[in-house]
């Protein structure tokens, strides 16, 4: 079995009718192999970090041309092909009930497969990615998610969800919900999602729940005229791919607001410009002209911030993001210098020191005003 | 500065009126202990493990009688009184201006306060909570709120949420929301949410976001005439205060559903009996009628489940429940010397093993129907 590989665009979008045809390929290959009297095999790209790419054109991770075989000739790989086997059947089945599982639940379902047991979930995950990069389809498709949670929205955006019970519903996100906000499910595609209208400018992606609170209780989405998504730390792939999808089909500009830190300045870079993780799905989540308006260092100098020293983890990252090709210009240069000189780090909470409502009155407007999105 | 403390019941429904009114009062008594050329000083009960005790009667956790005095006589007591006088301030401002506060603002918040400035966070939170204490009121009626996110309620309950905007929205967490679920506020007061009606016959409250979205998705609500509450871990104290509510006002019996751990237990626990921390709101917070639906460690014999050994903390952990009154019935007896037995924890999403339905088909009517909440 080989097939072809990076493909401009992942099918997910067409969900999953083309996930059971791909799935069903990849078990008509092996079939045919073991007919043949040849012995099975699987082709895929070697997801070692020497294999990931930045690509400068599309400003994302992809995959090199490196190639792995994963063959039946040893005990290990003919196991990986068994189990291979009873996921696709898995997946088949979950597709025709019109269920789902989180990754967990496959990882235990396995129990059931004798030999094609798990051992571990990290195994069945790293399954799960491989069978997105060799279909070239989602996880989503598969009717396979994680236990994170998605996204926070609340702003004046319209939004049809199709329900369990598959009735479309129609939920306006500032009229329609509690304060809390409305949660986007663990699905974000076409099939379940999608936005009717939204009478906004901008989204700004907020890291902490503390920001993203006081931001709702300020009333900035109206103020600001924007749409506020609440992040919830290192953003899981769903709420990555609403801030793409909102940015592709709302022609919206994504701006994110988080920490000034170096692993805050990394929560941004894997919106803009993906994570090594899912380098096989980069063009699929990542927002290349999303912008950051802070914390920066030059906040902390600009406003006073109340701040905590760096931690040597801290410097070294840093100092790693210095050779990271997503920080490859001179904000970024000129911002991871400045702190490591400094040697300090600030919340966005710190800017609560001058009162609850300085962000709104006038952090915000400052520092989006530079980016020409307020006046 | 004296006041009675532990009556029988804090103050909190009745909102920021009495908040203000309360607050004043301390700003009131330290002032009068001035003029007469008193050296001013407050007196709250001990906060130490050994001034807190499992009340029988009431089954949940209290504060004993022990007293301790804070005066301005040394530099320390006096910045803590110092510090009290400028959070008090700070409080009436939020209350006057329809504000709220994270926790962690006040704290940044508090730069500004020259003397006054807290040292760290941990030293405003406890403040936090002394104010609770000697007022009798909640945190939430200060205005005062965590980061912690609540509870998601999936189910035929309609609830009417006073927006930011003042609006009363009302809300039916089955027919108006998307698919994860309706997120409680962080202030579930009466003043903040209403119960308009429901129908369902208990409250069914799981740990986890993997099993909460299995019984979403098995439509578990429906079949099993529930309301779906996902505690996220270990519960905010929105969330149980939910619970409690929901226990009180509708009279719905409570069931906590988690992962078979002594980690797990304690969350049960703190539903149904309060935590030392919270002690002293205990009677709020806590639901002492809530029954424990599994996983336990017969459930791991009795559905041949997948298991994980016992760490040396767990070990540690089961031990140190055997001496927590909380657990001193016939039943948490029986189930924690059972898993020691074992030295085998499990998962609640084990149940997978069985396919994806079992636990909506067989496991939850089985042990629920033990419970006399199904047939």
């Amino acid at each position: 079995m080989s097939r072809k590989q990076a493909a401009k665009k992942p099918a997910g979008a067409e969900g999953a009718g083309k996930a059971v045809e791909e799935l069903h390929t990849i078990a008509t290959e092996i079939y045919n192999e073991l007919l043949d009297g040849q012995v099975p095999k699987m082709t895929l790209p070697l997801r070692t970090k020497a294999n990931i790419r930045f690509d400068p054109r599309a400003s994302v991770w992809k995959y090199g041309s490196l190639k792995g075989v994963r063959s039946a000739k040893k005990l290990k790989g003919a196991l990986m092909l068994l189990r291979t086997m009873y996921v696709l059947d898995f997946i088949k089945e979950m597709i025709d009930g019109s269920k789902s599982s989180t990754l967990r639940e496959m990882y235990y379902i396995s129990e059931g497969w004798d030999l094609g047991k798990f051992h571990s979930q990290d195994e069945s995950n790293l399954l799960a990615e491989d069978l997105e990069i060799i279909t070239e389809c989602m996880r989503e498709d598969f009717k396979l998610r994680p236990e994170e949670s998605g996204a926070s929205v609340i702003g004046n955006i319209t939004i049809e969800e199709v329900t369990r019970s598959g009735e479309r519903r129609r939920i306006n996100c500032k009229d329609d919900i509690g304060d809390a906000g409305y949660t986007i499910p663990y699905n974000v595609e076409k099939e379940k999602v999608k936005f009717v209208n939204a009478d906004a400018k901008f989204i700004l992606a907020i890291e902490t729940g503390g920001m993203f609170d006081r931001l709702v209780e300020n009333g900035f989405d109206e103020d600001g005229k924007c749409i506020l998504v609440h992040l919830k730390g290192q953003p899981s792939r769903s709420t990555r791919r609403l801030l793409k999808r909102l940015n592709e089909e709302l022609k919206l500009n994504v701006v994110s607001f988080t920490d000034g830190d170096p692993w805050s300045f990394r929560i941004h870079a894997s919106v803009a410009f993906g994570a090594i993780k899912t380098a096989h799905i980069s063009e699929y989540l990542a927002t290349p002209t999303a912008e950051f308006v802070g914390i920066t260092a030059s906040d902390i100098v600009n406003y006073e911030l109340p701040t905590d020293v760096l931690t040597p983890r801290d410097v070294g990252a840093l100092n790693a993001e210095l050779s990271d090709p997503r920080f490859k210009d001179e904000f970024w240069k000129h911002e991871i210098e400045l702190m490591l000189k400094l040697n300090k780090k600030a919340e966005q909470q710190a800017l609560a020191k001058y009162g609850l409502d300085f962000v709104t009155d006038r952090y915000l407007p400052e520092k989006l005003g530079e980016l020409g999105l307020m006046r």
